[in-house]
C-alpha cells in the first residue's frame, strides 16, 4: 500500500474514503472532530486498528487549537472529545484503547505547556501509527508460516491494508506470503451488507498481484464441499480472554462451516483487539446498523418499503471455532486463557 | 396470489417479471417461444414449478403456429421447440419433466388431426398448471402440521406463489400456517446474487400479512445462535432419490446452520421435482451463472473491475442435514431411499 489509509498532515486528517472504493480513489480531509466521527460512523474509515488509529488523530484533532491555558481545562476538553469519538462505533475496542491512551498520555505530561503537551499527543498518536505498522509486519511473519505453497484462503470482510494503517492483519499474512515467494490463492467473500470484500478485499489483493475469486457470502459453504479451500482467515474487532472474537456480521458463518468441512480457522489481530477484561464474548456489545444498508445498498432499492430488517454488525465467533489466533507476538493456540493471557499487554 | 404467475392468454403467454420486483409490478406477453427462452434463462419466470409450467407452455407455444400436416414433421418440430427450451436453465429437473410430458402427450395423441392436437397440448399445459395448484395447497396443508403456534421459521431464496403457479412450496406452508390460525413469523434471507429473498419473499410475505424480517444470508448463523429460529424451510430444484437436494445457492450453508443450532430444516417441494433415477446429488448438474450477476447487480459496480468471480447457482444439500421433505404426498422422512421411493411417479 503505497498511499496510507490514514495519516495526519498539516492540523487535519487525511484519509481514503473508503466508501468509494473501488470505483473512486479518493482521499478527503478532516477538519474536525465532527468529520472524524462521522468518517468513523459511515465507514469511510474501517476496520479495527484503523479506527483505533482515527480515533487517537481524531482526539489530538478535536484539541489541537484548545485555548486552555490549564491542564484541568485541557483534558476536560479532551475527555470530551473522546467520549464524543467512543460513540461512533461501539464495538471496536481499539476505539476506546486508543483515546485511553492518548489520554493516559496526557495525564502522564500534564506539568507541560499545553502548545507542548499538543505536540506530545500528536507524537502518541503518530507512534500508534508505527506501531501498528509494526505489528501487521509481524502478523505477516508469524502467520505466513501457516500456509503451504498452493494453498487457496477464504477470507470475510477486509482486514487488509486499509483496516490499519497499510498493510493489514488477515490480509498481512496473505501479503507476506506472497512476497515471500509462496504460490497462494484467495477466495474473497463479499460480505454483505456493505461489500468490504467485494470493495476492499479484492481490490487490495489484486492491486498487491495475489490471485483472489469472488464469491457471495452464502457460496462460501460449497466452495469448501468442493475442496477449494485450504483454511480461512479473518481480521478482529473484539476478542475476549477465553478466545471469543467479535468480527464483521458473517464470520461466525465461516467458522462453523470451516469447522463442518474440516479446514483450519484463523484469526488474525493485533493484541490491541484483546480485551481480558471479558471473560467470554458474551459480553461484547453487539452493534445494530440501519435498514436502509440491507435495502438500498446496491443504489437501487432491493426490498420492499416498510420491510423489517434485522442487521447486526458483528457476531461473535466461539473459541471452540478458532484453530489459532495471529498476533504480532505469536501464534496463540488453545486454550486461550492462558495463550491469549501471555500475550496481553 | 390473486394474480397468477404465468398464465396462457389467447395465443400468448402472460407473465408477471419478477426481475422488476418489489418496485415494479409488471406483467410481459411473450409471443413466441425465444422470449420464453429468455424470460426462464434471464429469471423474469424462476422457481423450479413455475420453470416447468414456462416450459410447457413455452412448448405449446413454439408449435401453436406450425403449419405441418403430418405428425412425424409436427413431432420433429416439438422436438426442436423442447430442445431449445431445455437449454435455458439445466439444474430444474420440473423444465424437463414438463417438456417431456409434452412430448409424451403429443406422441399418445398422434392419430389427431394437427390442429386438435395442438388444443390437446394445450390442455395437457394448463393441467400441469392446475396439478401444480393442488399440489402447493397440498404441500401447505401437510407441512403446516410441522409448524407450532408463535414459531419463527428462517427461508431461503423465494420458494412462493412466484416460484409455482400462485401458492409456493415452502411458502405454501407458512401461508397455510397463517390462514389456519397459527401466529408465525419469518426470517427471509436477502439470498446472493440476485435477492429472490428480499426482492420476492419478504413481498409475498408482506401481501399475506405475515410477520417477516429480512436479513443478509450471513446474518443467519448468528439470528439462529441468538434462539430467533425454530425451524427453516426452503424449496427444491431437485432431488435425488437418497434424499439430496439441489435449491438455491446458500441453502447447503443454511442447512449446516440448522444442524449446529440443533433446529430442524424442512424441504417443501412436489413430487414432480424428484429425479428418482439419481441416486445421490453428485450427480445433479450445478449451473454457473454470469459474474456481472454478483459485481453488477443491482446498478452500481461492487468489485474492481477484471475480478474473478465464481458463481454456482445452486448447491446440493446432503440428505443427512434434511430433517424431513414435505411433498404433496405427505411427510417424507429418513431413510429418504424408501420414503421418497413410495412418493415418486
Amino acid at each position: 500500500m503505497p498511499i496510507p489509509t490514514i495519516e495526519w498532515v498539516d492540523g487535519r486528517i487525511h484519509l481514503i474514503d473508503q466508501t468509494l472504493l473501488p470505483n473512486e480513489f479518493k482521499q478527503i480531509y478532516c477538519d474536525d472532530v465532527e468529520s472524524v466521527w462521522e468518517a468513523i460512523k459511515s465507514l469511510r474509515v474501517r476496520g479495527a486498528p484503523a479506527i483505533g488509529i482515527a480515533g487517537a488523530l481524531g482526539a489530538v484533532l478535536g484539541i489541537w487549537k484548545s485555548k486552555a491555558t490549564n491542564y484541568p481545562d485541557f483534558a476536560a476538553e479532551l475527555k470530551k472529545v473522546t467520549d464524543y469519538l467512543a460513540t461512533s462505533r461501539p464495538t471496536a475496542v481499539n476505539l476506546f484503547w486508543a483515546l485511553t491512551r492518548i489520554e493516559q498520555t496526557a495525564e502522564k505530561h500534564k506539568d507541560l505547556e499545553i502548545e507542548q503537551l499538543k505536540g506530545v499527543l500528536l507524537d502518541e498518536a503518530q507512534n500508534i501509527i508505527e506501531e501498528d505498522r509494526a505489528r501487521c509486519r509481524a502478523i505477516g511473519q508469524h502467520g505466513l508460516n501457516l500456509l503451504r505453497n498452493g494453498d487457496t484462503i477464504l477470507t470475510h470482510c477486509n482486514a487488509g491494508g486499509l483496516a490499519t494503517s497499510d498493510y493489514g492483519t488477515a490480509l498481512a499474512v496473505m501479503f507476506s506470503a506472497h512476497e515471500s515467494g509462496k504460490n497462494i490463492s484467495v477466495y474473497a467473500d463479499e460480505t454483505r451488507p456493505l461489500l468490504q470484500g467485494a470493495r476492499l478485499t479484492a481490490w487490495e489483493l489484486m492491486q498487491a498481484g495475489i490471485d483472489v475469486t469472488l464469491i457471495c457470502d452464502n457460496m462460501a459453504a460449497q466452495v469448501m464441499k468442493e475442496g477449494k479451500i485450504q483454511c480461512a482467515i479473518v481480521g478482529a474487532d473484539r476478542i475476549a480472554a477465553n478466545g471469543d472474537t467479535a468480527n464483521k456480521i458473517g464470520t461466525y458463518n465461516v467458522a462453523i462451516l470451516a469447522k463442518v468441512h474440516d479446514i483450519p480457522f484463523y484469526v488474525a489481530a493485533p493484541t490491541s483487539t484483546l480485551d481480558l477484561s471479558l471473560k467470554t464474548g458474551d459480553l461484547i456489545p453487539i452493534e445494530q446498523r440501519a435498514a436502509e444498508e440491507v435495502t438500498e445498498g446496491f443504489g437501487s432499492r432491493t426490498a420492499p418499503e416498510g420491510v423489517k430488517v434485522y442487521s447486526p454488525a458483528f457476531d461473535v465467533t466461539p473459541a471452540h471455532l478458532i484453530t489459532a489466533i495471529i498476533t504480532e507476538k505469536g501464534i496463540a493456540h488453545p486454550p486461550y486463557e492462558e495463550s491469549l493471557a501471555s500475550q496481553g499487554d
